[in-house]
């Protein structure tokens, strides 16, 4: 029956004072969002809403979209705030146009020569269904085994008894991280964040645009190996990706740690189903 | 980061047996499904999925679908069956036209005049959150109060307490319904079930196309009811309805039973958000 957490009433869309708002209709809603199109005059806009969370639930994904638009395509922020205890993000409608890979992993390559000063971002990103400390770190190693894969696992831990019975395979995990030779060479990239087939799309140009980005600058191993767990990234992709900024050897092999963390990060979200691949993960750490 | 119960794997994809499946893409994810666009050949496809259930997850939709078929435009099921321990639905992909609300209260008075010979549907739909009993019944009021009202009310009390206080305001209603001089003599409709904006859609012709039917025969008035819960339909569509096919006198009024029901499901599945608006209507009978 439902296809979203919240569907919003229209008393809602009036209280955000547009002027006419019309033709107001769900679209691609998400377990996490509230998500509509809706016209105001002929101009179309896209809102998103989450219930029960403040004006500052979005800030994370705003600075996010922010520091993306210096280099790539994404949608403009054009109000954000709270509305009968719930947040939303008011952007503009982006019409959709062809599926075109190649244009994507050069538009994501250029996102990743973009280069930060060190490991992190400005804002944290805590407001998800988990903490993501963004504090600034010197070292990625450091960064992503103790603000990203530790806090994961005591949540997972917390829930999921099970991950008890193989601490050693975790603790080789980090060992090998904070070890790796690649990993204490690596510069910060810019990154989407959370680059899975859901969040990017094509405008009427059939240019890539670059949707709810959990941004921080890290290794863009990350990236890549994010767009590796689930479906919707073909050849093209990849091949112009790397025509444009070659991997480094060796990265089949790293990506699997990104992949661990993705998979656990679903696991702790939605259960069992992702426990499988979760485990075979683990093991062959 | 998800936007959808589960994201499916490529595994999950390649063991469909589709010829060169390709440009997979999750897309209008909800929180009931995960749901892909997919390619095998030059053909497009639109494929849900319902983690841990069998392939009769889907039986209500596929024969709700085949009823309305009859009468209006809906999506062509291509495969029904069961994956990885998920069910799976395939159906055609349908391009997506301009809104055209005259022409979806037009399709929506043909679909209800298609008439059944009792209340109810040849398909229990107890496969979603909530058990919706179907077995035919010569008697709207007895259907609608002892299938669809009391089970659900019954699931509310079990999760929220607080509705024990208000038993008086619920009799009160059962018994309108039941003493009701339109309810003993409306007859069964065949209807879509589950009409919000988010179940409907237009092809490139700017036909409507019906999606996600939760049918039985029923009241008519039930389909308009639900759909003044949420927005997403304008004039132009109670207008074209009216003409095809006018309400009879007192339908606001009744409007307000099917509202409640529907509220009230939401309130068992998404929770607190949807308590002032239920109590404002429980507190009016």
């Amino acid at each position: 029956m439902a296809a979203a957490v919240s569907k919003i009433s229209m008393d809602f869309i009036t209280r955000l004072n547009l002027q006419n708002p019309h033709d107001v209709k769900p679209v691609n809603g998400g377990d996490t969002n509230a998500t509509y199109s809706l016209y105001s005059g002929d101009k179309r806009y896209f809102l998103k809403v989450q219930p029960n969370q403040d004006r500052h639930y979005f800030d994370h994904e705003v600075a996010s979209l922010k520091a993306l638009s210096e280099w790539v395509k994404v949608p403009k922020v054009m109000k954000q705030g709270e509305n009968q205890g719930s947040a939303y993000l008011l952007m503009n409608w982006i019409e959709t146009g062809s599926n075109n890979q190649s244009a994507l992993g050069e538009a994501l390559a250029k996102l990743h020569h973009a280069k930060g000063k060190a490991f992190g971002f400005e804002v944290n990103a805590d407001n998800d269904y988990f903490p993501k400390n963004n504090t600034w770190s010197s070292s990625w190693g450091e960064f992503f085994v103790h603000q990203r894969l530790e806090p994961l696992m005591a949540l997972a831990k917390k829930q999921a008894l099970w991950l008890n019975q193989r601490g050693d395979h975790f603790e080789n995990l980090k060992k090998t991280i904070l070890a790796d030779d690649h990993v204490r060479q690596v510069e910060p990239s810019l990154l989407h964040g959370d680059l899975w087939a859901g969040n990017f799309m094509f405008d009427t140009n059939d240019q890539p645009v670059f949707i709810d980005p959990n941004s921080f600058y890290g290794n863009r191993e990350y990236d890549l190996a994010v767009s590796k767990v689930f479906p919707g990234f073909n050849e093209d992709f990849y091949s112009s990706y790397e025509a444009a900024y070659p991997l480094e050897d060796g990265y089949q092999d790293r990506f699997k740690w990104y992949e661990f963390y993705y998979v656990l990060l679903h696991f702790v979200r939605f259960g069992d189903i992702y426990a499988p691949r979760l485990n075979r993960l683990l093991i062959s750490f």
